[in-house]
């Protein structure tokens, strides 16, 4: 049985911040990537579609890139909405985080044609910063690992320059 | 008007490599970015589609991401290739990159709508090894700063595991 997640944070974005080609659920041509808690750490799950090819038979490491980056900024909310005494589903809105930086170390070919799961551990850097370290597995593999330094959304990301 | 690259090494990859979905020309639903040589350093252009955002009006950072990716690889390939006595266009066959870690700094919200210029400063590691410092440039301000390392394609991505 495919492991889903049930809970995620994504579900929860006010509908203005829901837009993400990654993440968000009002985006129809988007990814869609969902994050959730599972214990202490969080996880995504991803099955690429047919043309997210760096060769065939393995994924684009732009995509791998995408899934680490909005599993970063969605843990971080998860974190953060958490510490605020709340999880999703309980009706609260959540904070939503941007990507300040985005570093992925690949270790080896990610395999096309089975879900990818991305595993984060979440460390706080300062109440408005979050750190998060990610494994993407593919067949129980690690295949890439990433870290994403995430911050609260600043006010430049709702007006336009 | 609009700047566009006229010899790309991507044009000139073997057909078996030129399935990425960031920049293989075969690949029908990809992103088709393009890579070639401005003097010394090399040059990406690429307008995001409408759904490529993070929040209306500005860019998917994973898109982002992605664009410094191919334009790493595609820098190195550029680079050895003029190494071994090449030029796009002159019929030899490029050397196929692979990326090895990609990082990316994001400066400010990338704005949607316009151009994206990738601009990269290539670097030899090792005859088989380039560093890629990118620049990403939207309406002439620098959003994004990527750093490439890309490594001459390994046998583990033309068999299966």
């Amino acid at each position: 049985m495919e492991e889903t997640v049930v809970k995620a944070i994504q579900d929860e974005y006010p509908d203005d911040f829901a837009w993400c080609y990654g993440c968000g659920r009002l985006n129809v041509a988007g990814h869609h990537f969902r994050t959730g808690w599972q214990g202490e750490q969080t996880v995504s799950i991803y099955s690429p579609d047919p043309e997210h090819l760096a060769l065939p038979g393995f994924v684009y490491g732009g995509l791998v890139a995408s899934f680490i980056d909005c599993h970063g900024t969605g843990s971080a909310s998860l974190f953060l909405h958490r510490k605020n005494g709340h999880e999703p589903g309980d009706g609260a809105e959540p904070p939503r985080f941007v990507t300040a930086s985005l570093n992925v170390n690949f270790l080896k070919p990610t395999p096309h044609g089975v879900p990818l799961k991305a595993v984060g551990t979440i460390q706080e850097i300062h109440p408005k910063k979050y750190k998060v370290e990610i494994e993407v597995f593919a067949n129980d593999a690690v295949c890439a690992l990433g870290e994403v330094i995430a911050v609260v959304m600043p006010s430049t990301f709702t007006k336009k320059e």
